[in-house]
């Protein structure tokens, strides 16, 4: 029973013939219901990602495109034509030269930045410029107006995490560049956010907030690290984990996208687990392997991998002396949103 | 600038050979960010498709398959194989005979019905029997088990509203039918939940409840009838128009779905706006038309019309002397918790 | 320990007057640390209470008194000067005559009305009249503008809750007479929240409301004892209990004040239990009684009684054949939000 | 009209008897509506605070008293026998000296200390061990176990912060002793809760709390430095003023206190506002004054004051080179929740 054939008292064949012109389809015809897992755990090697990000430097100058940006794209989903690395979330590595400007725009998507390599640009958010450094953590939030500008003397390369793939599934796509300008205006002092949200659980009195992201656009690695150097209780799964959070009301940081910074102690290994959210992460130090499905993918320093959503997955830091730190980003809010997030420990 | 092609210094071709090879796609060689408007308005006249529906009886039984129903098919999404009715949402035509039982499942997509045709037969939702009446409003939301049942003498056919197009492309389609058994016993009395919230702004005494859906699983047509009949503050594109709501928490019916009532009355004519949120027209009452971005679409009782995301539209009611009552369903709670929904008057 | 005299070692007299002068007092000489239950369980006749509300009219009119008033004074707070029913809750009755009028005014304490005897008045709230019938509720919550009006035949009288003890320990009380006339406009039409929230789990589309009380400003007999005859599960301490609720948010209907129906069945009698809300009994209908801390309290129609909080109390209807209905109202939604609500069954 | 007396047609003395002794009130028979400002501004020396303190050690021990504290009464308030410094909070100093515990309870009202003057001493809380340094925060939240131990060399002296007023007034004061201890056991690693919260925005992973108060329960002083430092943006009324909050839902620390830090840099004077809510300031460091409805108090270190509600108020740091810090704590939260909180600016 269930998806058997149907008995088929009759030559069904001129009705299916009907239906079909008629725009209906039956769902017994329908294939099974369950994930199709077409997205596949993948790691792309950082030599690799920025080797060829600089050769897209002598390609194309963001004179003349909008943003040097590679995407990191899904091997299971490319077919498709997708722009995406996991069903929701997308990954690509960004880069721009010392003098570049990434002109400012908005758009339905909401991104994020993790920063791997450079000093002396920043990120301008709503008026607010965010000077960006290894390991920040940077919002810009669906909507929200940023440009990028490097005025440091090498090029400045990070992690873009965004939500385009649900935003093109939901066929939500909307696109502005700044009215009449290629950097917006700074109308707020420097890391203004940062200078509000500076200790945890203080902020300033009679603040108010109408926005669903988090006042706080950028986590600054340096205040992560000692977070994560504080934090005593590990995971089984997941080691020494840590949420990036909407400061102001305990949401996370956008809707969409959950970000995660989590420390493998010098010979960590977790226990194995899978849930319906999708995970991409940045190796920001340490080397280690970690087992997607039975796959075993070695990472080092810098290298991003993909853990498709329903994928059973364990983390191992290799080491015998140095903590391994991995930044990660997941659909994760989301699907809790919608009350369809399903976890599930490996017997 | 923008979106027009890169200035190439010398000959990229074989760096896009490489980074192919390496999955990873240049973002500046992407296409233009804006609603791709695959989908199209569309209009299903009901006299097709209660004919179809009885040429599937012949063809196929509950006892062979899990569901009869046949599926609303976007002309401007088929193409792509999803089973789609909007990017986010489908319609079908589910009809079960007397003495038919759809078998007890559950699953991710969340689901309603709005009943349009027949008497004595029920839908049993978490172990409560739900009995149908023609434009009754029935919940089944993501992984609550249901299961239906024709006691009655005569056909018994709904409209199915299902997030399906969203969950796939999310995919988290998860599936499950209820153990061991073709339907699920009753665990409460009948029509519980009715009794339960049987006045507006009034619930049991420590009434608790810590799901994300209306513990209110069906709204009886009789009391939305009557709600519709009481209000008296029309919008200007909606007519006089009320939405369902989960009254013990005044969130949306399902996180991802929300439905409405509207009534047009004699001679109105409403104005024309669009909004990202895409909607699915089922006509209770009456006859008339919309115009949806510039294409006239005339509906009678018991027909079925979608108007896709961001489509212009507005609505007439021709009748001199009779109200017209439409009954939709929309992608709008999801949009707006994603905090990405837009709206836009026509000028 | 804990409470005993402290050793002392030397004279503290001298250290005792002086800290006495400097405005200081020493904690260890406070008394114990448990409710003071000073107020105690009261039950006013309604022959009694109609009948001084009679004679109340021949000694002050409302052309020269804000509101003709009767307020019930708890005995065992009467001493302190409180105007209490119980710690933070009073109860009044209210009396308007034919053709009188209560005039405009706001203030801080929030205020419901329990509507017992007479046709053919209003009260307008914020611009809304809301025309009242025994048995309605109808809310003025605080600094909402409400004035009263009797246009019927016949005297208008009503049962007031308050929290003005509340409101007066705090020494928040604010109060303002409407700005230059008697009564306010009617600025919307007639029973216009009635017209927007008429049936369960139904508002207006795209309806907005900022503030922290209920929408809805009556809610009518006529549906509240639908409500009670669809309701089927009883509560083993209430029997059948209703709780009034904000349909737009699912909060309490005021921030501080929580309100309740509840029909005792024929023969009923319900368990024991405290909790240290207090609450306010309106005898709707039937006759019964209720045994506070061991006092048996016989009610009859329209009796009004108190249980103060951390009281035992259980309630039983006498009757053979009729049911007893008891609309009631208590402190519960303020002392929840608090977090320190506490509750107990008899053992 | 309003208040006036009214016409009294008759001899109205026996009405006024027999309502009397049916414990009913007459309304217009009372006082005008406002807030009665018994309540008074007032300001404590630290070296009269201290050295009472220290006398106070002399008289009684913690083997013979559960706490040796001394409440600071409000003058205006202290004939009503109200343990109160403002009408819903009080203020009190304690001290425990070296080997001295405070032993383990738990009580209704809420509780915070602001450390003065110590080291070597801690709060243990629901398991949890917080070591007290001057400017230190601690919460001791409603019915949370709590005790205090002194492992120092010197005396360890704090502030009180406790909503006792309010919860007497309402009579909901429940207490008792931890079960047959005088300390808790240490359940918790010492300072859990900082390690958890340890940087703005970021939690525990999946961390989940029920409570309706903070899970971060010391806010260390340096860390509050720290971002005062940081603040850039001064309040017209308060100069650089933080808000202590509950970092994991945005919401006030307590639901009935309100806590902040503030910085008058040198030099500077605030505008002039009253508000509903009342503060009690603690001068951590720096010199000055504030004017209360005309009234001059000049502050140093240590000293502690009180604002009673809709008294007007500024502050100034007479200093011209040494920044002012004050810690306070309001019932602004309560009055807010309750949506009767005003604020004036003066004219």
């Amino acid at each position: 029973m269930g998806k058997t054939a149907p008995v088929e008292n009759n030559d069904p064949s001129a009705f299916y013939e009907e239906v079909k012109r008629l725009h209906l389809r039956p769902l017994w015809l329908q294939e099974a219901h369950a994930p199709h897992k077409l997205a596949v755990p993948h790691l792309w090697k950082w030599p690799q990602l920025r080797g060829q990000m600089m050769r897209a430097a002598e390609v194309v100058s963001t004179e003349n495109v909008e943003r040097r940006v590679l995407g990191l794209m899904n091997p299971g989903l490319e077919s498709s034509g997708r722009f995406a690395t996991t069903p929701n979330l997308v990954a690509a590595i960004q880069m721009i030269m010392p003098g570049e400007t990434a002109l400012a725009h908005h758009h339905t998507p909401a991104a994020l930045r993790i920063i791997i390599e450079g000093e002396g640009a920043y990120t301008c958010t709503d008026g607010e410029r965010l000077w960006m450094e290894p390991g920040d953590l940077i919002l810009t939030p669906a909507w929200s107006y940023h440009d990028h500008k490097n005025e440091g003397k090498g090029p400045m390369i990070w992690l873009d995490g965004l939500d385009v793939p649900l935003i093109q599934a939901m066929d939500t796509f909307f696109f502005e560049l700044y009215p009449g300008k290629r950097t917006q205006p700074a109308t707020q002092a420097d890391e203004a956010s940062l200078s509000r949200f500076a200790a945890p659980g203080m902020r300033p009195a009679n603040f108010t907030w109408q926005k669903n992201y988090s006042p706080l656009t950028k986590y600054s690695w340096k205040k992560t690290m000692q977070a994560l150097d504080d934090l005593k209780e590990p995971d089984p799964y997941d080691g020494l984990r840590l949420e990036y959070f909407n400061p102001h009301t305990g949401g996370p940081v956008m809707p969409t996208i959950g970000c995660y910074a989590q420390k493998l102690r010098a010979g960590a290994r977790t226990k194995s687990h899978r849930h319906s959210s999708a995970a991409i992460y940045h190796v920001f130090r340490g080397s280690g392997y970690s087992v997607v499905e039975g796959q075993r993918f070695d990472w080092s320093e810098r290298d991003i991998f993909v853990v498709p959503g329903w994928h059973r997955h364990e983390h191992a830091n290799l080491s015998a002396g140095e903590d391994a730190i991995l930044i990660s980003y997941t659909d994760e809010p989301l699907l809790k949103a919608l009350g369809i997030h399903r976890e599930e420990p490996q017997e």
